[in-house]
């Protein structure tokens, strides 16, 4: 994980970035541009093409932007650049990953995935539902992805695994340890997609919705998303156990495995309990908050406040969740950067230019167009963060004006920016780490993600459209 | 350090500072203050009765407070509640947070301690300005008073006086090292006075400064402060030579100590070069950025920008400072309360109704009555933070009310704010690390605080009078 460790600035890398940013910059302005906003437009595109280039890491790139776009007078301090450190979905999120810690702290999680594998887990096809059930439930209160599939479902997979006799370096990995990985990495893209909170870079996409005079809540997104959601982890398990079937398919032993750890941990201890009652008590609040008028970060730090109070987690728990503070950096920067992209005319003017040009077509085929592209351009990302920073806002804007109705467009975007991450093993969090574990050949993991981008496209936009048009959402 | 960890929740002070807020929460609302002014007000008391009493970690007792603002609907999320968090004075401390991690991580910061021991440290007067001068050079990019007494000077001078042959339980602490600890103590007071930078607390004044429509810039903090704060650091290391002779007055080997860990380092690295030049240019532009109009943060931000991209810090370095987390959360979280209490009415309110009483008096015995009972108010608090958050505000408004010249009320309270912190073994960050030594008996360290306390406030109030009126100041 820590292996770009010693060498995570490239110069030249950056460099190249600077150069084209410059070149932006001295362009002729496009008639009906303000100054400012294309110099925001430059330091942007250099800020992204830094992280996309991995130049330096996200962080730093981003304030090294930050730091280019206040030196240059583009955005002033006191009431622009640091206006994305006080937006009140980016601490939902930077929250969030504090209430994740209290799942993998009390060994809630675990117990959770013991659970369901005791009750499913005598077929391999059962351990790995059970796994998916596992995943699906940790997700709307944990934010990384990469925490949920490289923290919680991962030791236990490969455990499970090599306790029947699948490794990968010395001719098992096929018993069923390869199955199990490739299972765990395509469910959890799919749980990302499904909630506000599920990952880290969804609530770019509720921003972006709400310039566009969009509101995506909580609740909202969630409901839109169960019907596809539901169907694709239902088939996704079975789908991989076909196409890459593992040679071990009865598992009775996991039952005795996880009767064994589930004994091990005991009662559930009172921390347990209190890590339960808040979990249920943010997705209550986060389900009927739009009808209750409670916003969903009002909720969340309620939340935290109680797990603090109660001693679940300590402060030095929240001092230390460097996911959270990470998040917290880049994403500040990126949204504010992306929201006055926007307040200074540049997304309005590009995304008409962009509609004239497209204009004539019914939107419903500007529709699809645009999501394919949209997620078929992952290959080139190596993060769902800087795709849906580079893109998402552009997209959004020109499909809103080329008539596709605006909810449509925004909560499609939303979930194809969690999709697109089947594809490879470097386009999300938890790709890098559940191929790093070796179990899975490289041709195979692009085949089977190329096969169920297919299968995730179609249902999410055929049986999932059906769904939204029931819903009124278009 | 950790003492406190697994104890950090008491629920009978929590409630006793619940009951407290609940009382004046209920209370009739006098005539001219807003509801909402007014509850904030309650939630503001319990939030401070909180830190206070040590009820909760600050940071915890801060999202306590920002939870039930934003459940009883005190505080809106959208656009009041997390502005604190976008606030620029705010990060000017988060990102001197980081920046102070290189001194330490290039080891520059110990190089300069070696430096000046070398040079003056042949007696043991010589060797305690060798200290001060050493946390004077690294106060202006070093928020963490803490970190400069514990984490550079107190290591260095552990290692000085266990060389001499004093040690805190053997009946040696003083030979040396009593002298030692008392006097770095001392002159950290008072090199946290001395720039907004130098103490984590020191931008809330500055920001209560802003809501009275005083502009207090860093360069105009550190002009204001120059004089009487060498004269102070001048006399202090003498002084308790005087008050608390060591027994060893020549340090011929420390000389030579120095040489060899000078040696041992060998010649200045480039990481520490790229520290000195950026730690240059941070001073620069603080000092001209009230000229050049660049404001202190853009000049942080740059200065880190630097760092991270010549590798001197990584990202893994900046995620890591959990100071600067800790820093950021409570900073932001009472910075929105106080500014909202000023925003909704309470403060200007409250100050009219004290000035009122008080009216009639020349504002030439307000002033120094305010600033002694702020000053000796401390022996409360167990933290320069709490202290400033819970009265700063109310006296610079009172202050000005009465007709203190705003500037000589703002700057004075700020100074100020740093100063009591001589007094006691608890009061201020450094103060337990250094007292829990074990070099220096209580009483003794309550004795010569009191004296210093009476010798600063005459060096500030009387000199510095002098100066800030020569400065046109008032």
């Amino acid at each position: 994980m820590n292996q770009l460790e010693t060498s995570e600035v490239s110069i030249p890398k950056l460099i190249g970035a600077l150069i084209i940013g410059a070149i932006i910059w001295f362009l002729p302005i496009p008639e009906g541009v303000k100054t400012e906003a294309w110099h925001l437009l430059a330091i942007f595109i250099f800020t992204i093409l830094g992280i996309i280039l991995k130049a330096l890491p996200m962080g730093t790139m981003c304030f090294t932007g930050l730091a280019i776009a206040l030196l240059t007078n583009t955005l002033n301090i006191k009431n622009q650049a640091l206006t994305g450190f006080g937006n009140s979905t980016i601490w939902l999120i930077v929250i969030a990953f504090f209430i994740a810690r209290g799942f993998i702290k009390t060994g809630l999680g675990s117990r959770i995935a013991y659970f369901f594998i005791f009750h499913l887990g005598s077929k391999t096809l059962g351990l790995a539902y059970g796994l998916a059930l596992t995943d699906l439930v940790l997700a709307p209160a944990t934010p990384s992805n990469t925490a949920r599939a490289g923290g919680v479902i991962y030791p236990i997979l490969k455990s499970m695994a090599h306790n029947f006799g699948s490794d990968p370096d010395n001719g098992t990995r096929k018993k069923i340890g390869e199955y199990l990985v490739l299972t765990a990495f395509q469910v959890d893209i799919i749980t990302s997609a499904m909630f506000v909170t599920s990952m880290a870079a969804n609530p770019l996409i509720v921003q972006f919705a709400a310039n566009n005079g969009v509101e995506l809540t909580w609740g909202g997104w969630a409901l839109a998303a169960i019907v596809p959601g539901l169907i694709s982890l239902a088939i996704i398990p079975y789908l991989v156990f076909k196409i890459y079937p593992p040679e071990i398919k009865e598992t009775p032993d996991a039952k005795n495995i996880a009767r064994r750890k589930l004994k091990e941990m005991g009662p559930i201890s009172k921390n347990e309990w209190i890590m339960l009652f808040v979990f249920a008590f943010l997705i209550i609040f986060w389900i009927l908050g739009g009808t209750l008028g409670i916003n969903a970060t009002t909720t969340a730090i309620a939340g935290l406040a109680i797990l603090l109070i109660s001693g679940v987690l300590n402060w030095e728990d929240v001092k230390s969740e460097k996911g959270a503070w990470d998040t917290l950096i880049w994403f500040g920067i990126l949204v504010m950067m992306a929201d006055f992209l926007n307040k200074l005319g540049f997304i309005p003017w590009f995304s008409a230019l962009i509609a004239k040009e497209m204009g004539g077509h019914a939107w419903t085929l500007a529709f699809p167009a645009l999501l394919l592209i949209y997620f078929y351009s992952h290959y080139m990302f190596a993060s769902a963060t800087a795709h849906v920073t580079a893109m998402a806002a552009a997209f959004m804007g020109v499909g809103i004006t080329v008539g596709v109705p605006p909810y449509l467009m925004a909560i499609s975007l939303g979930f194809f920016s969690n999709l697109f991450g089947s594809t490879t093993h470097y386009g999300m969090g938890p790709a890098p780490v559940l191929f790093g574990s070796g179990y899975v050949e490289l041709t195979d993991w692009w085949k089977l993600g190329f096969y169920l981008s297919i299968i995730n496209i179609a249902v999410w936009l055929g049986i999932g459209g059906l769904w939204w048009k029931l819903l009124g959402l278009f």
